[in-house]
């Protein structure tokens, strides 16, 4: 069910060399890496680990030769396992130096007192607490400067093998989703739905489920983020279920629309008004075109060109994570190339304070896109 | 099979309150929160929708009134359900302005050019990317500085209704944990295992399952944090699973070790030794207490006080998150008080390179500790 874990030693080395070329041309003398994906993207650790806070994992990308791993002891096994040859770890939680002083002296050797890079541009974050960032900064005499997006730049473009990674996601979830219709039921509550569709997501192959939204009400819903209550889905109701289905670290990230019983005209044609936005996008995804021009050929379709919705944007990328990288928005101008993989997800207001939303999983080939996800068709399927 | 979502309103102000009184003592006008467990802890707004890194989030607690949140605009209904009044929204993603300059002129309302309260101390990060951080300092006059832990050591002393809530966590996976035995085999792959027990939690209740570690490998296991593979379970195995379920935003984290066949006389030993490791620091614990002693009542039983093992700790503050506040270990002199939940969670070395780790989730009470998952025997359970 599940493909060879983890990539070739190769793959990991090209992403460092391709690193390394555009560290080279703005002048970075190391990366500096704190989060799950930064790490796992140059060494291939896997683990959940990561929703414990309680210690700071750190992984140094020099100007030139292999990256170096500087962390928790607890993590040593497991990243011995992977390419990385150079690891060092201290014994963690401790108060007195959380890593810090390891961290500075590896800096030291590879940067001395060159510029290092940190991803400081939109959706990064530092994983580290502030006050020990002030205190690496004290104990080192590099400067630490944004990476100019170089991480974000090249996760965009994922290769063959990542591709493959997020299409076996997307099937999982395509398996599951076919399958609601035949244990959702009127009289269901919401709550139990999202726990039988996580279920039968796992059963399906998924190793874990990173997110599950939804919501089920009369005729569109209100909202795509609460939590789910324990309201029995009723005729009428359109239940909605969005997930991020993990496997082997690649996310999926697409929604399916259900009506329970007969769905009203209101709802079929908004249906089929979604997914005749997605088909128009999918047609217009190729290299050179922009995440705009998506959104415009999408927003034509929803609302003539008006633009509007709380969600704030139409799709966006797609691989390590839920959501990374571009927006299919009018201010986002990045050019799309063949190994993009990004959502399509038009909204719709069915009546007021009612919407509908649908998603899609596609990658940009030389050509144009293939759809990763299954295409929806313009019918909504029904439950009962 | 859930209890009431949330809490009462008067609990929030209970904790502003309490926020509040500690701010007026060390200077602070403002608190700024910008991550998940921060937001809901003060507000209540709870979604899986943080899994999104695409778009920041903010909540200012004041020197005194409620507190006011700034936040995209797909986020407006939620927390229009929650006891907040002030919510100020921007449709988001939007690099031109991230929320930046409505957060700016809220902290000018209410901090002028005072000191703006950040946690930074173990554990914490700022949810926000640098460039975002630096951008939001340029703006304002206010002065950003350490909340000096106020948010953390509230958090740690959990109310009655915070502990049922975790007991309910607990409770879930105990029913999970009790089943094993019954579909688990030898000859079932450890990803099988992993999936069937997600699964089984969901069926039992959980919302969503954040965290599953474990392994299985002859008399012991070499690392807790590694993924599952697909190698079968084996007579001889000790298989290991670690959860954090999670109901209602509050998390249980224990673990149940299980013997594939009959155990050895090493395993069977080991484990008879982790519970009375965890059994001593149960009858130990109670308010007055320290973190220290906590650790030095295990390890004089695992090691006859000699310390050691990759772990870096034996157990930890739970609530949250699957992991929070303090640690035991020597150097943590944090003293327990009533309504703090721990871990206790005792690791022993079986043989070279092989280790087992058993986990227990008690509350601290006036008199002493109760236990919040069901207290292990000290026979390792058997499958087949």
């Amino acid at each position: 069910m599940m493909q060879k874990r983890g990539f070739p030693k190769a793959e990991f080395q090209q992403r460092v060399a391709k690193a390394q070329a555009r560290m080279a041309k703005v002048g970075l003398a190391a990366l500096l890496l704190t989060t799950e994906t930064e790490v796992r993207y140059f060494t291939g650790f896997l683990t959940r680990f990561w929703e414990s806070p309680s210690r700071p994992w750190f992984l140094i990308v020099p100007a030139s030769g292999d990256p170096i791993a500087v962390i928790p002891a607890i993590g040593g096994v497991l990243m011995g396992q992977s390419w990385i040859t150079d690891i060092r770890t201290w014994l963690s939680p401790n108060p007195e130096d959380e890593g810090i002083g390891l961290l500075s002296e590896a800096l030291c050797e590879v940067a001395e007192n060159g510029n290092v890079g940190l991803p400081m541009g939109p959706e990064s974050y530092l994983r580290l607490p502030l006050a020990e960032y002030e205190r690496l900064k004290s104990l080192t005499p590099c400067n630490f400067v944004s990476d100019q997006d170089i991480v974000a730049d090249l996760r965009a473009v994922k290769s063959q093998a990542e591709i493959a990674k997020i299409k076996a996601s997307c099937d999982v979830a395509a398996r599951a989703f076919a399958k609601v219709p035949e244990w959702a039921a009127e009289g269901m509550g919401l709550d139990q739905v999202f726990r039988q569709f996580q279920s039968s997501c796992l059963l399906e192959g998924a190793e874990f489920l990173a997110y599950l939204s939804g919501a089920a009400e009369q005729g569109g819903y209100g909202d795509v983020i609460s939590p789910a209550g324990p309201k029995p889905l009723a005729t009428g109701d359109v239940l909605m279920l969005d997930t991020g289905v993990v496997l082997d670290g690649y996310f999926c990230d697409y929604d399916r629309n259900y009506s329970v019983g007969m769905p009203s005209d209101a709802v079929r044609s908004a249906h089929a008004r979604l997914i005749e936005a997605s088909d128009t996008a999918f047609s217009c995804a190729k290299p050179g075109v922009t995440a705009a021009d998506l959104y415009h050929a999408m927003d034509g379709v929803l609302t003539g060109g008006q633009g509007g919705g709380d969600a704030g944007r139409l799709g966006h990328g797609l691989g390590m994570q839920l959501t990374e990288g571009l927006s299919l928005i009018p201010q986002d101008q990045t050019v799309l190339t063949a190994g993009m993989v990004i959502t399509l997800e038009p909204g719709i207001e069915v009546s007021a304070g009612k919407v509908m939303v649908h998603e899609e999983n596609v990658v940009i080939t030389e050509t144009g896109a293939e759809y990763l996800s299954p295409r929806m068709d313009a019918e909504i399927p029904r439950i009962g």
